[in-house]
């Protein structure tokens, strides 16, 4: 795309001119399982529809762009296809990202694993002096000057980079006045697009077959005389999800590590690296009883919880003793994924039959649930990620009690006064994010959502529990209503993705988040007012990050000091 | 006031002479029940002794004002009379104050509900007029040229505004570089003196009435001999204050809902808006068991949770979500009360007989007790309204672990480990406040007071309980000793009332806090020298409170800002 | 010292030609006590040796320096001598400070009991006027026609003093840019560098023998076949250790109070107030079975509790409503010791038979455990002392959990649910220490490192008591595996201390920790490039501390304020 004239100059109409060869591209890339077969819409009108219609989860990121550009760059619609679409494609886009696609246009083997890569990636230097079109040419010299193989991304990106970067709950839209490594007006490789946050629609799955599972078994809930084969169905669902999820992740593994280095230095991904696992247990303590009456081997417990324990191990470390990830600055709301993992895994030993080791998770993750609540209700001035605005994330907070309520309960036998105390405090927290108004303000559907449907399932689950305890018709009507909910939203989350994936075709956005550039670049090329603004901005965020605007003409000393503190974080 | 001539040329003598005219409409203002029969001194004398008694609660506000007036408006004693000062002479007040007395001095209009309230308050410029008397020409003619309608009062104040305009452990006090909307020197309608804070005689006298009832009734103090009567006496007298509070307060609510709204938006204050319901609640549970031996009706205690549940997410909601009003910023040890009608509610609630929804309570209540107690223990450096003096509102620590304990045996019915547990760290807390030597330093009496003497009370109640659980001296001894202690603060804080009611004629003064103005309107008609330290400070503030200060200059850009920031309040 | 012209020219040899009478000096200090028979080696090849000996305790403060003086001063090398040695010795180190030896080099009688102190101290004035050398003249003269007496001492030093001079997990290196009272190349009187620290070793010791008697009487572990001699053994030199540390420092409170309190004002040293206390019930404890077989009197109890609750209810009410040391700023990971007292007290008081002062204590402890759990979790900006890197103060954190569960277990008479959450979170976090690959990094041994073994073997304890509970080979397995591994720290802290003691001689160096001055004195002499990052470091730390840097020039009004902070702190 840098070598598109019509992109250079910027203007309305060559961008929709641009646009049909450009989805044809997409259509060839998506090739062989594009299996829809009605007529698709003139390209024109097709932009035009996804811009209008908000809510439905199409980014407007021609917004952003908007209020930076002044003239030179113009307000080009955004020409996100999005054609490929669906789990299995990533064949074909990988062929087109690794083939000639990936010369012409954006130069996407920087994110490539290291192993291999070859030394291809000669074309960033060229990007970077494309966008800082009027550099002085000195500048333009040092920077070809300077060795340009890995430095954008052979160094993690510290904390406080993302948070200076990137904006929102889920922090994954990019700042207006920041420039990334991977160019916009480009579909991506479908790896590259391929989030963590996909684990989502495993959690959200696999905790539904658990619910129906125990709607079905549930002596409080026999009214409702639940067939088992919604959870049989559910439950096969689920695996296949994941078992897909998986496969695909693990393609971006070997294929694209440095992206997935990048998504776990991301302060809200990394607690998305917790989502597998705590989907796989899911998974196995959802197994239909009448298929498996027998307890699961403690062996699948402990495949399980190792690879989560490692991960506690080194989150918890970082917030402890690390150097940059103090909790006080990265807590957020996604932040319980990575306690609620210790309930999961308790619920799970409970159910192989080592209680000890249930009662081991579970003091974890009572601790570690205690600074993260209080932590996250303070609201410290340091967090700078927690959105005035509610949002799904915030269904997070539902998610740990409910499940530390029920892993008490199947630990200790009893729907005791713990399990009660945790039980009513995912009550509370669920009353208190329903009877906010504007719950939904701000709908921007992404697969992440899906992680937020599983909070509501656990409180369900919890409160079927509870009926079990305590059988009267309160009891079961609150299980019912919040089942109901639980269910429909998922049913509501499953029609919008299907709905993105085969009619919109854009559930997988180009994922900006993860091509942040590691130091801000665009700092001394800018008009003065603009610059004075963002120097103020970064000011404000220095004071937690200690991250300075690296302008490239002093990128010599300051890499330095950007190279300790990252050295800092390796260490931790 | 504005149109008086004795009070722009802010003479001493002037006000002095101004006297006893407004002395004269008190005595008419309290009319119908002002029953003293002693000689009341000359003004000049009843002046000058009320500004040496110092420790009787007379604000000293002369002092506040002689340090920011160079010369202009000179040292005028305070010549806030007090003579209206029952609970039911208000509508005296409100006759003087919505008839004639109003146009002539304060314009207390602003404050009154807006559906009652008719274009009167076209006196509002005029005062601001008045108060920046060397601002050039153009500004009094924009601010002439505004809408002059509900400018200062139609919108919410910002928290920030309350940390940066007051000062003193209640907030109560105003800095003495602040003006604000109401005249000083003049005595305000009786409702608009008749704070929140008043409820705290209830919770005083209800906690005491129930303390007595257990005394009398609890096998372990038998040997005490106490007759039921006294719990009889203690109740109706609890009643008869609740009520009148209640039907006062109402009142307000009906006539001067702008003044409500600015207690609730108080940070302190609000907290002060669970003690209706938790005085309600005490009321209920201190009930004497002679007279009705049956539990009362659930109905009951729906009737009192509900406000309180409504109120508590509202509150906790703000915490969690807010924009401006997090945690980490306005707590304060007020914010106890907040947290206990959780555990109040939770005691009423095993005494109707629901022992879930008590559970229920519990849990919400230990959830954010946690929260409150650590953030209050940390002293965040962005809490700014924690003194360095120890004061009365700090024995709000004793409070809440008093109620869990109390409320969890009452769930669970045996004053076991937890409940244990939480009766010694109120213990604990109790014995760490009262080794303090200078607990009582400051001393400046306010009816708010009485909300502080209900935690001593209810650790007396749970070392009653206690002792019932483990009958030996020591716990007897522990609950006789704290029961006198509670007893004597009670009786101390009611003859106190009752010689600021009838003898001093100061139990309700000048409720200063509500009058803040909403933005800074010295800022800029100030020397330079005061103006540089002003602005440091407000700089100070403004780095978690994000208010700027607004001169009238600026008024059109700064009040959609400062529009924008109260927008997201509201939302939250 | 200051009249030595050797040392104020400053040359690397005339330090090294100064050293052979000062270590005679110190051969004469410790004499008859001196009980080495082997040859020293010549004092120029020892003082190289030391300086290389890296990892073995030696600290190496030249390095310091070097980068503060450009020319002046020099790079002297360390003449350290450390011969007075060991725990007897104090009266020879004395009489040397007492007699000439202190006249005629450092000025250590500043440092003495108020009421012991003659009005010799004049010398004060001329170390200010030497470390001042290119001042002008009329600052010379204000600071000679000041009063010279107590100026530096007689008032406490501010908390933010201490973080903004010293640095190190423990605070006890001296940041380079700062002076001190007291000569550094100078071996000070010996209870001047007798630390609090030291009862750490009693702590160590004496858990030892509580492990070893556990591990001799637990059915549990009696497949090892322990015998009961060991805890015997190691109890008589827990005993004989505590005895003789508790009197050299009842000495050092009797002859430097001054010092004493200096180590009070401590941020770290403060929580070491506990360990004696502390110490003694692990003795009481410990004390062996077979010789005790009846439980202690309860006076016992008392004696040591005492004065522990009352240090208790003065840190505690410090940071609740303290001015300068609130929790969010003197936190750091030796607050545990202030914690975990009184969970070693209600071992004790279990033990004699008062179970509910147990459960007073342990509900005190378990409040302040969540509060100081929680904020060192957060690591809020406001904790600056904090290291990036992992030490072995940090093992701390393993203390209070290991403590409250042997506790809860011995109070209530079952390893239950809470006792098994308290231990599942000890191991967690120890295993959490474990996994970092850095934990020894930076080894500089010193005495407190005998205070992060008895976390290590209360674990130990733990799990002997949690295998007590659930026999079976993996608890064991645990029980023995963390038992050797604290056994092993022991006996390692052992032999270094011993080769400090009597080969290398360096095992209390000079406590440069406590000799801070009061305010920063050398910042007007300072070149203006080393100032201004000087002024940068303290702006930041200003920012917390309110401590702003004094010269000389403004001293008069600076004081002021000075007094008026620490007048604050007095008064908490």
């Amino acid at each position: 795309m840098e070598a598109d004239p019509s992109s250079s100059t910027g203007q309305h109409e060559d961008d929709f001119r641009a646009a049909p060869p450009e989805d044809a591209r997409q259509t060839a890339m998506s090739g062989p399982l594009n299996i829809r077969g009605e007529r698709r819409p003139p390209p024109m009108q097709r932009a035009f529809s996804r811009q209008v219609s908000l809510g439905s989860g199409v980014t407007v990121l021609g917004m952003d762009r908007a209020g930076r550009n002044g003239g030179g760059r113009g307000q080009r619609a955004l020409p996100r296809s999005g054609t490929s679409l669906g789990v299995l494609n990533h064949s074909g886009a990988l062929g087109a990202a690794g083939g000639d696609g990936a010369a012409r246009r954006g130069d996407f083997s920087m994110f490539r694993t290291k192993s291999t890569l070859s030394k291809q990636n000669s074309l960033l230097p060229t990007r970077i002096r494309e966008s800082d079109l009027d550099l002085p040419t000195h500048v333009e010299d040092q920077s070809v000057g300077r060795p340009p193989a890995e430095d954008p991304l052979d160094k993690s990106v510290p904390a406080g980079r993302y948070f200076a970067a990137l904006r929102g709950p889920e922090l994954d839209e990019v700042r207006d006045y920041e420039d990334i490594l991977l160019p916009k007006d480009e579909v991506w490789p479908f790896l590259l697009r391929f989030p963590i946050g996909c684990f989502g629609v495993c959690l959200g799955l696999g905790s539904q077959a658990i619910l129906w599972g125990a709607l079905a078994a549930s002596p409080a809930m026999r009214f409702l005389h639940v067939t088992p084969m919604i959870n049989v169905a559910l439950w096969l669902l689920a695996v296949a999800v994941l078992v897909a999820t998986s496969v695909t992740y693990a393609l971006k593994c070997v294929f694209y590590f440095e992206a997935i280095r990048r998504e776990y230095f991301h302060p809200v991904r990394v607690n998305f690296f917790f989502a597998p696992w705590i989907a796989a247990m899911f998974v196995t303590i959802g197994l239909p009883r009448a298929y498996a009456p027998e307890p699961p081997h403690p062996a699948v417990w402990c495949a399980f919880i190792l690879p989560l324990f490692a991960l506690e191990l080194k989150i918890y470390g970082q917030w402890l003793s690390g150097g940059k990830r103090r909790l006080c600055k990265v807590a957020n709301p996604s932040s319980h994924l990575s306690v609620v993992g210790n309930f999961v895994g308790a619920i799970l030993a409970a159910r192989v039959g080592w209680a000890e080791a249930g009662k081991f998770l579970w003091a974890i993750g009572v601790a570690h649930y205690i600074v993260v609540f209080v932590t996250l209700y303070q609201r410290l001035p340091t967090n700078e990620a927690l959105p005035k605005e509610l949002h799904p994330v915030y269904s997070m907070f539902i998610a740990t009690p409910s499940a530390a309520s029920l892993a008490w309960a199947a630990i200790y036998g009893s729907f005791d006064a713990v399990a009660r105390t945790f039980f009513f405090m995912a009550i509370f927290l669920y009353l208190s994010l329903v009877v906010r108004i504007n719950f939904f303000r701000g709908f921007r559907f992404s697969l992440a959502w899906w992680s937020y449907t599983f909070p509501m399932t656990t409180a369900s689950l919890a409160t079927v529990k509870y009926a079990e305890a305590e059988p009267c018709f309160a009891s079961r009507a609150l299980a019912l209503s919040l089942s109901l909910m639980s269910t429909t939203m998922v049913s509501l989350l499953l029609v919008s993705t299907l709905l993105h994936a085969f009619l919109w075709r854009s559930l997988f956005p180009n994922d900006l988040a993860i091509a942040i550039t590691k130091d801000r670049q665009n700092g001394a090329v800018k008009p003065s007012g603009k610059g004075k603004r963002t120097s103020k901005r970064v000011h404000d965020i220095k004071r937690w990050a200690k991250q300075a605007p690296l302008s490239l003409v002093s990128s010599i000393t300051k890499t330095n000091s950007a190279d300790k503190e990252e050295e800092e974080e390796k260490t931790e």
